[in-house]
C-alpha cells in the first residue's frame, strides 16, 4: 500500500492538499505534534499506548488508530515519540509487518549512538528511517520557534517536508543519522553556557548592588556580539590556522586571572572562571600562547585531565 | 587652572568645539586612545615614561608634555592608562600637586577592589575620578565597537562625555567606582563562555565529519536566540521566584545527562558538559528540581566545593 508514496506526496505538495501522517506516542510533545499536524489540515491518525491520552486529539478530528500496526499502515509517515529508544524499538519490533515502505520519523530523545543503530534496525525491517531532535518546548509546536533538526538520507527528507514542515522551523542536516542528536546536545552546551555566564555576571555584579534587570541588557548584547565572531573563526579552526588577529591567548590569559580573582574577592562562585582559565592555560602550556582563542579546538577535542580542584 | 571647567566644557559641546584631553601612558592602547582624540580634534597632551612611545602621535598632532606633571596641568581632562594600578599609584604620587580639580579616567586593567581604593586616595588628592575599562582591542577604540565602560560619580561623566565619545561608545554605569572592573568581567566571562560552549560543539560535531563552518551559523543562532531571554530570566531572579514555565531543572537534568554522556562517548573533553550538569545537580539536591533554569543564581552566588574531579 505504500508504493508511489513519494509521487503521490510531491503531488499533494503542490497541490498544496496536506498529506495524511500518523503520531505514536502522546505524552505531551507528542500530543504538540499531532495537534500541530492537525491544525496544518493534515489527516492525522495517532496511536498511544494509553488510549484515553487521544481523547483531545481526536475531539479536534485525530483518527484514533486501535493498534500501533494499524497506525503505521495508515499512511506513508509516521512520527514517533516515546519515552526513550528502548520504548521505540519495543513498539515497533512488535510491529515489523507493518513497517515496510513505511518512512519513520524518530523524535523521540536520545543520543547520536542510539539514532545510528535505530538507523540500522529499521533498514533491515524495510522501512525508511528518519532521526529527529526537538528543540522547543510543546506549546511552541507549530510555531516558527520550534526548531526540529532531521538527519538520514536526504530525499526522504524531501519527501516529507512539506508534512514535517506543520511542526515548525525543520531542518535536514545531513546524511549521518547521529546528527540531529549531536547538534541539539551541541545547542544545549550553548544555550546553558550562554545562561551560566549570563548567572555568573549577575551573581558577581549583585555583590555591588546591581539588580539583574540591570544588567541583562549588557549581557545580552554580549552574547549577542560574541555570536557574530562564530563564522570567522570557524575559518580559522577549519584552516587549521590560529593568527593572532584580535588577541593573542597569553594576553586573554591576564584578563582570566582578573576574572578569577573578582569572582573569588566577591565570593562568588568560581568555577566557571576557573574552568575557562585552566582551558586557556593547557592550550599556552601546550605552546599556543601568541596564537588565537579558536586554537583552543584541541583542547575541546580531547578527553583533558579531570579538574583536580586545585 | 581649572576652575570653572564644568561651564567651559559645556559651552564647548554646545559649540562643538572639541575639548584638551591629555593621555598618559603610551602602549598599544594608550596610544590607540590619543590617536582618536587627535582624530576628533581633541588638542591632546601626551606623556610616556619613554618619550619616544609619543613620536608618531606628534606628527599626528599631539603635544608631548616634558614632565607627567605638565601633562596633568595641560587640562582639565587626563586619561590614564598604564600597565597596572601600582604603576598609575607611582606616577600620580608623584605629581600630587598637579592634581587638585583634574577629572582623572583610569582604563589601566584592574579589579573592582583596586578601582575602589584608586578613588579614595584620588579623592584625598584633590582630583575628580572615573575607573573604566574598556571592552575592545586598540584598533577598534575610535569607533563605535570599542565599548568604554566608565564608573564614578554621574556628573563627572556628564561633564567629559563629549570629550570621552571620541573613543568609541562610552557608557556610565553608575556611581560605585567598582562597576566598571567588574562589568568587564562579567562580559569576559559571557565573551568566552559563549566561545567554549562553540568550541564544545564544534569538537563534538568534527568527531562526525562536520566542519567548523557548516556548525558556526546554527552555534550562533543559538546564543543569539537565548540571549533573548536573559532579560526575562532577569525578572525571576529580581523576584525571587522560579515557576517552570518553560522548563523545570529535573526535565533539564535529562538532557545534560545525554550532553556529558554523547561528549565522553566521542571522545572529546567533557568538563564544560560536566560543570554544567553539577551546577543543575546541586540545585537539585537543594530541593530545586521544579523549579525553572534562573533559581541556579543560588548556586552561582556561593563559593561552592571545589570540583573533585569525580
Amino acid at each position: 500500500m505504500n508504493n508511489g508514496h513519494e509521487i503521490s506526496d510531491s503531488a499533494r505538495a503542490m497541490h498544496a492538499e496536506p498529506a495524511p501522517v500518523t503520531v505514536i506516542g502522546l505524552g505531551l510533545m507528542g500530543q504538540a505534534l499531532a495537534g500541530a499536524f492537525l491544525r496544518a489540515g493534515h489527516p492525522t491518525t495517532v496511536w498511544n499506548r494509553t488510549a484515553s491520552k487521544a481523547d483531545r486529539l481526536v475531539a479536534e478530528g485525530a483518527r484514533l488508530a486501535p493498534t500501533a500496526g494499524d497506525a503505521l499502515r495508515a499512511g506513508p509517515l509516521a512520527v514517533v515519540c516515546l519515552t526513550d529508544y528502548a520504548a521505540v524499538r519495543e513498539l515497533l519490533g512488535a510491529n515489523e509487518d507493518a513497517l515496510a515502505g513505511t518512512t519513520l520519523v524518530n523524535l523521540t530523545s536520545g543520543d547520536s549512538a542510539q539514532a545510528r543503530e535505530a538507523a540500522r534496525w529499521a533498514k533491515k525491517l524495510g522501512a525508511r528511517y528518519l532521526d529527529g531532535a526537538i528543540m522547543a518546548i510543546p506549546s511552541a509546536i507549530g510555531t516558527a520557534d520550534a526548531v526540529v533538526l532531521h538527519s538520514g538520507p536526504a530525499p526522504d527528507f524531501a519527501a516529507h517536508e512539506p508534512t514535517l514542515a506543520a511542526l515548525g522551523t525543520v531542518t535536514h542536516l545531513g546524511t549521518d543519522h547521529g546528527l540531529a542528536a549531536l547538534y541539539d546536545v551541541a545547542g544545549l552546551a550553548m544555550m546553558w553556557s550562554v545562561l551560566n555566564a549570563w548567572l555568573q555576571g549577575t551573581a558577581l555584579l549583585r555583590t555591588a548592588g546591581v539588580d539583574a534587570a540591570a544588567y541583562a541588557p549588557f549581557a545580552r548584547q554580549i552574547a549577542a556580539g560574541v555570536a557574530e565572531w562564530l563564522p570567522g573563526y570557524a575559518e580559522q579552526i577549519d584552516g587549521g590556522s590560529f593568527p593572532a588577529e584580535v588577541s593573542a591567548l597569553e594576553t586573554d590569559a591576564r584578563a582570566m586571572a582578573h576574572m578569577v580573582e573578582e569572582s573569588e574577592a566577591a565570593g562568588v562562585n568560581a568555577e566557571l572562571p576557573r574552568l575557562i582559565q585552566s582551558m586557556a592555560a593547557r592550550a599556552i602550556a601546550a605552546g599556543h600562547g601568541a596564537e588565537q582563542y579558536p586554537v583552543l579546538i584541541e583542547e575541546f577535542s580531547r578527553p583533558g585531565v579531570p579538574d583536580t580542584g586545585q
